[in-house]
C-alpha cells in the first residue's frame, strides 16, 4: 500500500503547551514497526533533528538489521526494515513526494476533536484505490500547531464506551493501521 | 461492559516451547491499562505467581494511584485504577466468576490459527448483549497448551495485507479492544 507513517519528535508540545523536541524511545520504534509491517505500510519514519537521537536510532536499527539481533530474531529484522529517519518534516515531505511522484495526502491523528475530519472508512477506501497517504503521529503532548496547520486533514479521535481516551501512541498507531488496512 | 482482560505471565512458552514464567513489564502495564480504560473494560488482570514480580507491580501501582504519580498525572491514575493482580489462572477464574456471578466466556488470543474460532463481530454482539467475557493474552512465545486447552474459544489472528503478523501484545490488545468495544 502507498501508506507511510511518521512519528514526530519535533516540533511537539510539552504539558505546558511549549514547543519542544521529545526523546526517541526504543519501544515506539519496535512496536510501531511491527504493526506497520503487519499491516503492510511502505515506511515508518522517525522525525527528529537531534544528532544524538538519530545516532541512537541508527544503533538500534543496526543491531536488529545486521548485528546480533538479526540472527536472534529474523521477524524483528523484517519489521525494522521499514524504518526510516528524517531530520525534519520538510525532509519527510520531500522524501515521500519523490517516492510517490506526487505529494501524498497528509493526515494527522489527534486525541482531540478537530475540524476537517476524514472518516476511517473514507480514508480506507481512498488508500485501497491507490492514493498515497502519509499519517502523522505526535509524541509528548501532541504535534505543534504550526505543523498541524499544514496537513490536509485529521483522522477522528479513537473512542470507546468511556469518556477516557488517553491511549499511548503505540496503541493508537496499531488501532488506526488496523482500521485503515486490517483484513476484514 | 462485562469484559475483563488478563495478561498471562505464567504458564507461557519460551522460544523453545518450554514452559516458563515471563517478567512483568512496566510498559505492558501502562499501555494495556490505558487501552482498557479507553474502551471501558472492567478490569485488567496481571497473572504472575512470582512474589518479586507481584511486588514490582504493587510498587508501580502505588506510585501512580496514591504516590507522586497520582498528582502528576491524574489520567494515568485513572487508567491504572482498573489493574488487578492474580497469582494464577485458577485465582483469576475464581475472581471473575464471583464478580459476574457466573463463569465468563473465556477467549484466548493467538497469532497462530486455531480451531474453535469466534469472529470479532459475533463476540462484539455477545458483549453488547451483556455476556461476561474474559480475554486472555499471552506473553513470551505464547500461552502454554495446558492453559489454552481450558478456554471456550479463540479470537482470530490479526492480519493485514502482508503475511507478517508479529504484533506486540500491547498492539494486539489495543486492536482487539477496538474491534470488540470501539465506537463505530
Amino acid at each position: 500500500m502507498r501508506v507511510d507513517l511518521a512519528l514526530i519528535h519535533y516540533p511537539v508540545c510539552n504539558r505546558n503547551r511549549e514547543i519542544i523536541g521529545s526523546a526517541v524511545t526504543n519501544l515506539d520504534l519496535h512496536d510501531i514497526a511491527r504493526a506497520g509491517r503487519t499491516f503492510g505500510i511502505d515506511k515508518y519514519y522517525l522525525v527528529t533533528p537531534f544528532a544524538d537521537q538519530q545516532r541512537l536510532v541508527r544503533e538500534i536499527l543496526d543491531h536488529w538489521r545486521t548485528g546480533y539481533g538479526a540472527a536472534y530474531n529474523a521477524c524483528r529484522k523484517e519489521a525494522l526494515s521499514i524504518v526510516g529517519l528524517c531530520a525534519d518534516v520538510a525532509a519527510l515531505y520531500e522524501e515521500v513526494t519523490a517516492k510517490w511522484r506526487q505529494r501524498p495526502t497528509v493526515l494527522a491523528t489527534s486525541a482531540a476533536d478537530s475540524a476537517n475530519l476524514l472518516g476511517y472508512d473514507e480514508v480506507r477506501a481512498r488508500i485501497f484505490k491507490g492514493e498515497p497517504m502519509l499519517l502523522l503521529f505526535g509524541t509528548g503532548w501532541g504535534m505543534a500547531p504550526e505543523l498541524l496547520a499544514g496537513v490536509d486533514g485529521f483522522l477522528p479521535p479513537l473512542k470507546g464506551a468511556a469518556e477516557y481516551n488517553h491511549l499511548s501512541v503505540r496503541s493508537a498507531a496499531a488501532i488506526i493501521l488496523d482500521r485503515l488496512l486490517g483484513e476484514r
